[in-house]
């Protein structure tokens, strides 16, 4: 399975723009830092490990200045516009970081400079890709034949530059004859999980149903669900975890089911300066994306609360499948990976 | 409080086109027994007290024949076509039931029955009327200044042709001063909540926000939920409770985080000749209805699941509000009350 979604053209990023499937399949070239930063505040690329590679190769291809400190300063500069692009996925902090990290400590020609850190961002999507597939190889003894796994939003070849995380289990279960099949709630108020995850899942010839996120309580009562695969976009140096708004429904619900319940994300998606899921900055969008449903409106204008991410407390999680292996959500374990 | 939303015009029943809502306030005028049957079946007229109320006025309006046996015929056949319409409401069954019964046993002159028949169905309304006054009366005790209530779907005049049940107890508190504020989910996917309680609220000056059903759980996280009141469409011998999709998952939620988890209704909700929420059918719907959102696609083609209610367990209640006062949901209690 190949990720078509993610190109690098010469100095550009390519890439589909998610806002406008399944009806559409439009790439666009990312050329400007504010090319940059208004594809990852509107969502035309999203999922945490994907909003990190942007941000790498937002910040190398926008290298300004003859000179060293000037090329620095760029870096700085790019580092600090895509930071206020969005605040809860940590991946992109930890992209920017990288880079400002490896300008500061290079030593050399500025040219070289320039070609490094384009290098560097290659770097970090090669790894990303590898991450993907190690996550995808340590999940599957999770995975028995047939399951009926429940995931949510989109975890996918759309969310990252590889196969994915929660998906690329799946990917990887599918390829090796297991059979698996994905409960996918479509994830309101973006849509997610309708207009990505069925859309790739249908490309790919994974057997799936569609419901909507209300509809996760029957299923669970009805026994219609084996284990729970999430991905996540920040998890706390105890192991709590943000994602998607909605992750955190689902964990309650297997809980309370006896379902094992699940995350999956590469070691680039934690955060160990964050001691608890308590300190992580939930992103809360504009109303319009409540009041409406794409272009049609669905409700009177009116107050709504719209937070994009939950925070689901590490007590719920069975495991962190990670590229490194499953790890307990505990401090300990999670330290013991770095 | 008045209930503008339904009218009785000679011999035909006048409703808004509760799917056009909140964009269009259309009224309708239901004659022709298919049109109550259509009406019903594309939840023109929705929520399971309405729907009774519609189903007795299809078949009073639409008696035919000039002998007795002729008009109890007529009664049987339109009673016949409206239990088709939709299957989980038992509102609906035991309008059609009364209406059977009162033909049955009727004793006098052919017009005379008519006469009765369309007597009944009125006094059928006027009972609904008052048993939303009494569950908002007996809900009230409940609430304490300030309450934060989750509620879902949409349970107020658009519901019924009073006030409400649960909305009802919310418009009661409000006029009682004790400043009520409303969580309301959206409901997909036909949203109910966004579309018809936002827009009932908004017209009443109710105080509320409008969240997307995945957000009820970081609500719950967060304290920011006192009490959840729900409807119902059918409730068993033993208290277990269809209502809305979605709604399990606000009663498991509840419990989850410790908060009281109530059921509004009267007694013509509950269904004694069903001793378990397992007996209960439950509908299932189009899946156009998941793959778009109104007029707008939100998915490709693919397969969906699409069960329009579901089942909250009676030990998950901690007690249903009807108009002879709040019981515990055990079967004793329930027996008792009638």
């Amino acid at each position: 399975m190949n990720n078509a979604f993610f190109e690098i053209n010469n100095d550009s990023l390519l890439i589909i723009d998610q806002t406008k499937l399944p009806d559409k399949r439009d790439f666009i070239e990312l050329h400007s830092i504010d090319d940059y930063f208004q594809a990852i505040k509107e969502l035309k690329v999203r999922g945490a490990p994907a909003i990190g590679i942007a941000a790498a190769f937002g910040i190398a291809f926008n290298v300004h200045g003859g000179s060293i400190p000037e090329i620095i300063h760029s870096v700085n500069i790019n580092g600090e516009i895509l930071a206020a692009s969005r605040p809860t996925a940590v991946n992109l902090f930890h992209s920017i970081e990288r880079m400002k990290a490896e300008a500061d400590i290079f030593n050399g020609e500025p040219e070289n400079l320039k070609k490094h850190l384009i290098n560097t961002a290659f770097s970090i999507m090669h790894r990303e890709i590898q991450n993907c597939m190690d996550i995808a190889d340590n999940g599957l003894s999770l995975i028995s034949k047939g399951m009926r796994i429940l995931t949510h939003c989109n975890t996918g070849m759309l969310a990252t530059p590889g196969i994915g995380t929660a998906l690329g289990i799946i990917y990887n279960a599918f390829d090796k004859g297991l059979e698996p099949f994905v409960w996918v709630p479509e994830t309101r108020p973006l849509l997610q999980g309708s207009r990505l995850t069925a859309y790739e899942l249908k490309e790919n010839n994974i057997p799936f149903r569609l419901i909507t996120d209300n509809m996760r309580g029957a299923l669970f009562r009805h026994k219609m669900i084996d284990i729970v695969i999430t991905g996540a976009d920040r998890i706390a140096a105890n192991g709590d975890t943000a994602n998607k708004i909605g992750t955190y429904e689902s964990a309650v619900l297997a809980r309370h089911h006896n379902i094992p319940f699940y995350v999956a994300a590469p070691l680039s998606t934690f955060d160990l300066n964050i001691q608890t899921g308590n300190d992580i900055l939930i992103e809360e969008r504009a109303a319009e994306e409540i009041l409406s449903f794409r272009q049609c409106s669905s409700a009177p204008e009116c107050s709504v609360y719209n937070p994009a991410f939950d925070v689901t407390p590490a007590g719920l999680i069975e495991g962190i499948i990670t590229e490194k292996g499953i790890v307990r959500a505990k401090e300990q374990c999670i330290k013991d990976l770095f």
